[in-house]
């Protein structure tokens, strides 16, 4: 009855990010690690070894042997983006629940072939985007809808960049043409572009222009780039990421009577602790001299990483379908679509030359 | 001697702007007020009053006079911009040293005669961006500077923005065509764009292109916008400069290795201490859960409102002109027309219909 309750992770692959997750799993109520595949069931024996999974974890020597496994509920994808419409496909046809690791695909058209066949089989699908769970996200959304501290939003900025190593831009999937083809817009750009939109309650920009001066590698690889989104009425947002700046993940979101500012949207300062920074009603002192108040810190403190609570909530959502006949939640499929939508026309400005490219009302 | 060492004031104009100068002037040791002026001379004696001037203080009924008077060193020029080519020619001419309120032009062409006019008469020029002269400016440069902890510069972001009463939007200069015509951009825009020079270390980008949806009222003065500059190295920068937003400040300026941030670059929060955040050298959490260290917080005490700074400098650069023979220095006012330059461009885009703007190297 208790093992019932829980839902059993498969993970597909052993890059690096899964670690985190697999931590994650075991420490959700709700959700366990039961199966680990990789190329080689030694692969797949070792990354079970070093992350001090028990001895009844499942190791696979093939992805599909893990979805095979009729104990396995749920997937969790860390494959390089290339492999995620094949092994995507292959689990929802398997009816596993999928998180998918960001960005969820090469372009909306395969996305949506996910999408379709998640609710063809019932699957719930979630994108591997953290920061969204980590209980401060909802209090500064509160902050966001309070009208009189925030007022109405007028402009948003992020930026999210960190400085790849020369091992990094030798080898890391991220700068390879066949593996991440999206580079720094579809690694640190996505939460850029998740936060613009957060922000904005899901309301889809007019249009997107990306910025003079992208970046990218000899295999055609984004490693730095920029963007400006609008909305008709008079919204404006930017963002700039990138693999050559120093590590930032700054967020400010301005509206007609508050700020919203922070630095470590995506991944806070700490694993127990996470701040934002609000300001409203401020005054300039007489002579413009000075002004005030400083903004104010709120802390969140809480007990587990963030992805802990993405696992939590996905495990939830896959628990109502699986155990009261539940349908899948749409919200977060339509959040990872709108977020994918917005990409593909970044790309498509910059590919263009720096077309303003108008995206259709969804 | 002691009243020869003194750099005597004019201020031409009472405008509420004025007052911080009067103020910034009589806590100069080397600055005085030696005389007021406006269009009646009952408004130069109210405003000599209203800020405490001394019995000695000359008030003026008109600019005229004021501008005759030979113990005037210097004026302070803090009248609407579409009033500032022909006052401070007139200063020029009658060899006074001018502190020209900022955007010190309607265009770089005035601007331009107005620095020829000084260079002709031995003039110096010096414009009102007093954020520059704040003791915390040459800390975050030395930051910047610093090869091993902040490395090659490849982004800035800046955005200054307050939200305008309905009495600014119906009454105040700075949203009239006919008196401040660059709005928004002119007004705290030229904050952003200057500290995107200065951060670049005065080198003009290769162009620039304005962000959509600027916002301009009816008499099509600019009260919100945006822009990206762009060098040929890659460097990029993006502003946003508003009146209908909450009232921020915000410099980020992003390093190969390092990163400075500040959210009151322009205005300190407090008038005796000021304080900027760097980080460099972070690194990520074994499973990229947390980050850090936290920005380094630098914090600046001073004696003096950032104006007297300003003050001081200027009047140090006509001391030597007028008692030693000097020339007048060419830093400031290069300074000067570049941020005009870029502010111009911007508007070129603007009316353009958001046209990039190459800018020929200076």
């Amino acid at each position: 009855m208790e093992e019932k309750k829980i839902v059993r992770f498969g993970i597909l692959g052993c890059a690096e990010i899964a670690r985190k997750y697999v931590r994650a799993i075991g420490m959700t109520p709700n959700s366990s690690v039961h199966a680990v595949a990789s190329r080689s069931v030694e692969k797949a024996k070792a990354f079970a070894s070093a992350n001090n999974l028990p001895a009844e974890v499942k190791t696979y020597g093939s992805y599909e042997q893990l979805l095979n496994d009729p104990s396995v509920d749920a997937v969790y994808i860390p494959l390089p983006t290339s492999l995620h419409l094949d092994w995507a496909l292959k689990a929802v046809h398997k009816k596993k629940h999928i998180i998918l690791e960001k960005p969820p695909a090469l372009c909306v058209e395969d996305l949506d072939t996910i999408l379709e066949a998640c609710d063809n089989n019932g699957v719930q699908l979630m994108d591997g985007t953290m920061w969204m769970h980590h209980p401060r996200t909802p209090k500064m959304k509160a902050f966001l809808q309070n009208p009189d501290l925030f007022g109405d939003l007028k402009f948003v900025h992020s930026a999210f960049s960190f400085e790849g190593s020369d091992k990094f831009f030798e080898e890391d999937i991220r700068v390879k043409p066949d593996l991440d083809a999206h580079g720094a817009l579809g690694d640190v750009g996505w939460y850029c572009i998740r936060a613009i939109l957060w922000a904005n309650d899901y309301e889809m920009p007019e249009s997107v222009i990306a910025h003079p001066r992208p970046v990218l590698n000899e295999g055609g690889v984004i490693t730095s780039c920029g963007a400006t989104l609008s909305w008709q009425d008079g919204r404006v947002a930017t963002f700039h990421c990138s693999f050559h700046s120093a590590r930032t993940m700054d967020l400010s979101v301005h509206g007609s009577k508050g700020i919203l500012q922070l630095h470590d949207f995506a991944v806070p300062y700490e694993e127990k602790s996470a701040s934002f920074f609000s300001s409203t009603n401020t005054k300039s002192g007489e002579m413009d001299t000075f002004w005030g108040p400083r903004p104010n810190e709120h802390t969140v403190t809480v007990e587990f990483p963030q992805e802990t609570f993405m696992v939590e909530e996905f495990a939830r959502l896959v628990k109502k379908i699986r155990d009261s006949g539940g349908k899948p939640d749409s919200q977060w499929p339509s959040i990872c679509r709108k977020t994918q939508i917005v990409l593909d026309a970044i790309k498509t400005s910059i590919q263009g030359g720096l077309i303003s490219v108008k995206l259709s009302s969804i």
